[in-house]
């Protein structure tokens, strides 16, 4: 059994191709590190492959998940809607178990600087990894993507973060860093009426006024004659969901607007309904020692 | 690792000798079974020992542990706050993971047989064990006591369920049986009045109209200079804790108080925090798939 356990959501510019991005996952296999899952989407020519392990193995099952993504995918020939830069696009890293941010972060550098040496493509780090407030935001990074990114890497502001500034000629350049687990999260409304979708999802998002975590857009539910706010939340533990709830709920009680239920979408981190529970219930002083498997698994490690 | 675990917390009548509370639970090592928390009490003179293991192993360890218990501990010599029919007295089996309540019961049964034949203690089914509903309650089931039990255990609708009707001379008579986790949950209120979280308590427990599955009692906590509902929560997924919480807001509010916060007491099982969860968030088809760390764990154990 692991007792650190880390993340990894590489995104590759393959996502048509079922044996290209199936070859590039069957890559990673090795000790310390799982593929658990291989999501295509043949709309923006994108693949996202969950993979866990500790810190040691992912690092070797991503230098060769990137190795064979370089050797197979050759962005000259990709076309699609999604906006990428590299053949491996992004590389983000997300604590899950038994480890800090900041391991995360050590994770990202070792893993960008043996990308940058070992395959010959330029590393930018980003979000928490990020070395300049300028690099935080990926889509900031990205803006002209692969057929920009040859005049963009040799200004001195855009260098990169590990290898020589210039682009690898057919994998362009990948991005790297470290970030908290991503809730998708949608919340439906008891009304037809997508303006009051929208007005709340202007009301929670960060970008006009709300909460500083909180993506949000309002959509409708044609099929069931509804309207929802559908969010990604992206630091649960700084704007918990708890927090987003009640104040979608409130937004919506002072337009005539009850809420009809919520869904995560993908998965959720246990920590996050941790919280909720512990908000819910005003509960002092929680930590994970009250839960009983959390005993449990405590005292069958004790001697290992 | 176990795939299957099941918490037994049997109850034996020695809470003032450490030496022999520590043989009793040291004679349950072994293979399949884990002893997690050793907990005296010298006032009631009663000891609770916590083991979590898999059916099998649980079983054999629960045989040592009861045999070591009848060697060392002769109830002519008990005295004690806490009514006791025995040397090992009663021993609950509460399921935790990969296993069901009929399983408990299940497991229940074949440990009550073996005592039964192997220790010559009678033994009495009880809670969802019970044969019959005059069984259920470990209460009435204990009335008389080892001193009273010569006599009660030959009237016929008192014969045990495994045994002779006929008390072993030392160790008395045992109840086992398979019931819920029992969470024991606090909730303060902002006021000194006592009468307040008394009425609260009789409006939320099941004896005085309330909840089924709730037993509470009002209490000073002196110190802090405000009273708090004490309870017992025998059943959290037919009572969940929210609504108990609610409800408990709900009797405060009608009566010009505010709830400060609340505490678990012990350990609560992770379920009843994702039922909070999904309650709080009116999560719609909401299940374990949903949470990441259950994910992992399902693929790790996948090729197992």
């Amino acid at each position: 059994m692991w007792h650190k356990i880390i993340e990894c959501v590489p995104n590759i510019s393959e996502g048509r191709r079922r044996d290209v991005a199936q070859a590039v996952a069957d890559a990673c296999a090795g000790a310390g590190r799982r593929v658990i899952d291989l999501n295509m989407d043949s709309d923006h020519n994108r693949s996202v492959i969950t993979i866990v392990g500790e810190p040691d193995g992912l690092l070797e099952g991503i230098l060769s998940l990137a190795e064979k993504a370089v050797q197979l995918i050759d962005l000259h020939e990709h076309h699609g809607e999604h906006p990428r830069m590299g053949s491996v696009d992004v590389i983000p890293f997300i604590p899950v178990r038994g480890v800090t941010m900041s391991d995360c972060i050590e994770l990202s550098h070792r893993v960008g600087e043996r990308i940058a040496n070992e395959l010959e493509i330029p590393v930018y780090l980003y979000e928490q990894s990020a070395t300049c407030s300028a690099r935080q935001n990926l889509a900031t990074i990205r803006k002209g993507e692969f057929e920009g990114f040859a005049n963009k890497i040799v200004l001195p502001e855009w260098h990169p973060d590990f290898g020589e500034p210039q682009i690898h000629p057919t994998a362009g350049v990948v991005a790297i860093g470290a970030r908290e687990f991503l809730v998708a999260y949608n919340i439906d409304l008891n009304t037809s009426d997508l303006t009051v979708a929208k007005e709340i999802a202007r009301a929670v998002r960060f970008s006009s006024g709300g909460l500083r975590y909180v993506k949000a857009l309002g959509f409708p539910l044609e099929e069931r004659g509804i309207v929802q706010v559908s969010m990604n939340l992206t630091n649960f533990r700084k704007t918990p969901l708890l927090r987003v709830f009640e104040l979608v709920k409130r937004e919506a009680e002072r337009r005539g607007v009850l809420v009809m239920g919520s869904e995560i979408v993908g998965t959720v981190p246990r920590q996050a309904l941790y919280e909720v529970a512990q908000a819910a219930l005003q509960i002092r002083d929680f930590s994970s020692d009250l839960i009983l498997e959390e005993r449990i698994e405590d005292a069958l490690n004790e001697d290992c």
